[in-house]
């Protein structure tokens, strides 16, 4: 279907109707005997494609949902392939595997699984009623621990399916994409979404419409996150219960200040003046900090081992810490590591990975006849 | 008495304790018989100065409290004298001109007058109690119309005392030195001094210890301010009265991500985003507007008429609007005064002013034999 001779390249919104059969210079026309009643499905470019998204840190500190970055070297993968057994404009979800503990928590229901959300959402978006795709998932991230790991899920999804028609979806589209995913399991945020599609830093400033800011980290600079993830389920609700309805003009202007010095210190490059805004949050991280046990000296351990700044990644329980140093990143990690297990009594395990500049990417993929 | 034998350039923090008198091996030492109980005080370089100061544009839409730019062209200026007829180490202000109607206002006792303050303060820092300084304030600014005017003439007399002294202090010191007279005068907010005395854009990320960060506005852009002035007097206590004590999540959030795209677009150079940002308070501007009478049609107005963006400036009565072109804001002025005169019944004056880069000057100086 696909393939029929009605396919043409140019893009949905510039698409002539067809003439409609009374008039009688239409015979002259090809294909004239079965014009479509609406625009036809873009091509399969791809008969398979392998999709990676990177993890994602939001609720930077003051950043607080409206600004995340992605992180390279750590993600889900999504394959996904043109299935003549799924029904035409369905997903089927045929694998789910990865090393996390609570993996089996995913579904397999497309309806209900991030990467199948994310997966329709683009189908839709592209238009696809005459093929069927089916999709296996990579979990790299462990479940609900503040990396991005329902986003990451999501991105590769989206990603995936836009690579195997073509690209046409714009990256706004990708994310709002992603973003159906996300309103289901998370909220409506795309402080994860957005990085883990475009990498690097970037700043959402509206959603309706969505308008995102990328904010360009210097690329002769070099940025490292040190990721702490304890041994600990960071209870989603009650993270978001500990949260302030209302919060008092002083913290207000500055919190405020603080998300304008961490925007000024990733344009600029400046590590001391990101690490600084990025641990100087008075509003969520006091609130949230107590829930996951150790945080605080984990915090403290970061700085004075000398990263520049500490904060938790997302909603936890992860804590983030930034240097510009590997070596450095994992002198932090062990200390923070000791943290976690000394003050929280919990093991947890360190990362040390760069800021991811690129975003979710096509892995490979296999072109179609 | 400021060139005595005994002055030295050494700073005050390395300067040695003179031995005591009895101490036998001291009377070997020049000046023995006169030791000075505490240090010198600095040569005056100049015999006079005059000091220019920029008006500013503070509680940038999102900014609030914490961000504010110069203004070229519009300001206050400061000359000063070393005058023997003033007591040691105190100030006298000699002449207060300018055209603002309400200039009777000013006192000339320089503990209730900005100038004054921020002057005296300077010379404590400075340590002057040899010499005693005549001070004469030209206000260039209107008073109280929301263009920074008590901090420009904080900031002309701070540096003014600081050029006679041979420029000791370092920018620190001087936005403390009119912090000083901001907190006598309208609160402790360095949003107006910080950018009179430095140029440019500033934010204050933190009063304890203070950190001002400079954003560079990129120099091979331009940045016009349409500043629109109503004859109306902003009911100061109104105004800060009308600010919610308490703000919601979800316009906290909100706010911060404009703060941070506004600073972006600062940095970037971005004007669109720029005005965007500036235009999108939803906590602040949206209280006091209603207290200015047609602010709501003058910034319809102003973006109507092609503007990037427009809010209050500082605490009112001007309206702000930014664009990239004098000649459109002369016709965007043009539009906000007509703006004002319809919806507020108010006489409004436009001016079109450009970023001011270059902060607080020294114009002129008479040297110091």
């Amino acid at each position: 279907m696909a393939s029929t001779a009605w396919f043409t390249i140019t893009p949905p919104s510039f698409y002539s109707k067809p003439t409609t059969l009374n008039r009688p210079f239409f015979t002259i026309r090809c294909n004239a005997h079965n014009p479509p009643k609406t625009q036809q499905d873009p091509l399969a470019v791809y008969s398979s494609v392998k999709a990676f998204a990177p993890a994602t840190v939001a609720n930077l500190g003051p950043g607080f949902d409206f600004l995340g970055c992605a992180v390279d070297g750590i993600g889900d993968t999504v394959s996904v392939k043109v299935d003549p057994d799924v029904h035409p404009g369905e997903i089927f979800i045929s694998d789910i595997s990865g090393q996390s503990p609570n993996i089996h928590k995913l579904s397999k229901n497309p309806l209900w699984n991030c990467a199948g959300i994310a997966a329709i959402e683009a189908m839709k978006m592209l238009g696809i009623r005459s093929v069927g795709l089916s999709l296996s998932l990579e979990k790299g991230l462990p479940l609900g621990s503040g990396l991005g790991s329902s986003a990451a899920s999501a991105a590769a999804a989206a990603v995936a399916v836009n690579e195997i028609f073509g690209k046409r979806l714009s990256v706004d589209d990708l994310v709002l994409a992603c973003l159906k995913s996300e309103e289901k399991v998370s909220g409506y945020h795309a402080d994860n979404v957005a990085p883990s599609i475009m990498g690097g830093f970037v700043l959402i400033s509206n959603y309706e419409p969505l308008e995102l800011v990328r904010l360009k980290f210097p690329p002769e600079k070099e940025l490292y996150f040190v990721l702490v993830t304890p041994e600990f389920e960071a209870p989603t609700k009650k993270m978001r219960a500990a949260l302030p309805l209302e919060i008092g003009m002083p913290h207000h202007v500055w919190n405020c200040s603080q998300a304008g010095a961490l925007v000024a210190g990733v344009l600029q490059g400046d590590l001391f003046m990101l690490g600084k805004a990025l641990s100087s949050d008075k509003i969520v991280e006091p609130k949230r900090a107590p829930l996951i046990p150790g945080m605080d000296a984990v915090k403290k351990a970061a700085i004075e081992a000398g990263a520049y700044g500490c904060t938790i990644s997302g909603a936890g329980p992860t804590a983030v810490a930034v240097t510009d140093n590997e070596e450095k990143g994992r002198l932090i990690g062990e200390q923070m590591v000791r943290a976690f297990q000394k003050d929280g009594n919990l093991k947890a395990s360190a990362n040390v990975k760069q800021l991811d500049r690129l975003g979710a990417r096509l892995l490979s993929g296999i072109r179609a006849n």
